[in-house]
């Protein structure tokens, strides 16, 4: 909103999911493409990058999604972050575009670099609605979804419904609810 | 061997795995490139897109695999194409760098528009190996490690034990293990 042009109505998108590995960040970044692709209508494409040091390390996903053709599938300067970990709030801050969307997880970020950031107890939330912290990175899907719209919620819906492992799918759908739920509460606020 | 420098001695490493929805395609590549990264101590950048026309159709993974950094991390001109259904060797044929290997499933691809590729029954060989066609591409990356060596066996067996889902290991492996013993078997013919 601050650069003008609300993110839902811009050309290309970049996003960021960045945690740990176990947080299923690259899981989350495969479905929020997927989503904005085959059922949103848009491009998108998924990556990450492995080097030796990330033996159990951190773990990140990016996504770009275009209403056109997606020149560079890279983030450049990402639109929007997600961090699930202080390290990866560390990291990842400096390149998110000034005016860009933060999203942090509060229960494991203690410290944020600015004070326009929406703090989500997000893994906190996945226990709640899961009962697990597994699905921490689909509660944050829904929370992109309703405070950026750069994804639909019915997208990630249909998404899920055909990429979760049997059994996982409730699951997956709680997590999104309440991401959804926190994302409209937080609009609201 | 064709362009003077083996392909795992070469800097960069360009690879396309190639298929429909539900082979695997992605999954394979993310395992091949966290095993170039985590165990062989190279850089690697796995990737895919996504459109609107990809319902239940076309999937492919690419993977960058260097040394070095990796500038640009989408597949230009492939060094290697693993094609699993017919569409996406007619597809990929053509991106396909002069010299470079192709492998395709023989069960699968009746038309191989050149005389040097390697043709192998995949998933007959996965549903041989783990009585089940789904670990093709996982039989797939066998075959890549053996024929190839932009990967290492021992790296792939790693990454599988890390990776795979609880239950799947043992079947990840027997796939595996009939890949490399396949690409043994042709490298010695």
């Amino acid at each position: 909103m601050k650069n003008g042009i609300p993110l839902k109505d811009r050309e290309r998108v970049e996003v960021r999911l960045a945690g740990m590995g176990g947080q299923g960040m690259v899981l989350a970044g495969q479905v929020l493409a997927r989503a904005a692709a085959v059922y949103d209508g848009k491009n998108a494409v998924q990556s990450q990058s492995y080097g030796a040091q990330q033996r159990g390390g951190p773990s990140q996903s990016e996504v770009v999604i275009s209403t056109g053709e997606i020149d560079y599938p890279r983030v450049v300067s990402a639109d929007i972050l997600v961090a699930l970990t202080q390290e990866a709030c560390d990291k990842h801050f400096l390149n998110l575009r000034k005016g860009g969307i933060l999203i942090v997880d509060s229960g494991l970020v203690d410290r944020v670099p600015t004070s326009h950031a929406y703090r989500v107890p997000v893994t906190e939330l996945s226990r709640k609605a899961t009962g697990r912290p597994i699905a921490a990175s689909i509660v944050a899907l829904g929370l992109l979804a309703e405070l950026t719209g750069v994804v639909s919620e019915e997208a990630l819906r249909a998404t899920l419904a055909v990429e979760s492992p049997r059994g996982a799918l409730d699951l997956n759908l709680r997590a999104l609810e309440a991401g959804l739920e926190e994302g409209r509460r937080l609009k609201g606020a």
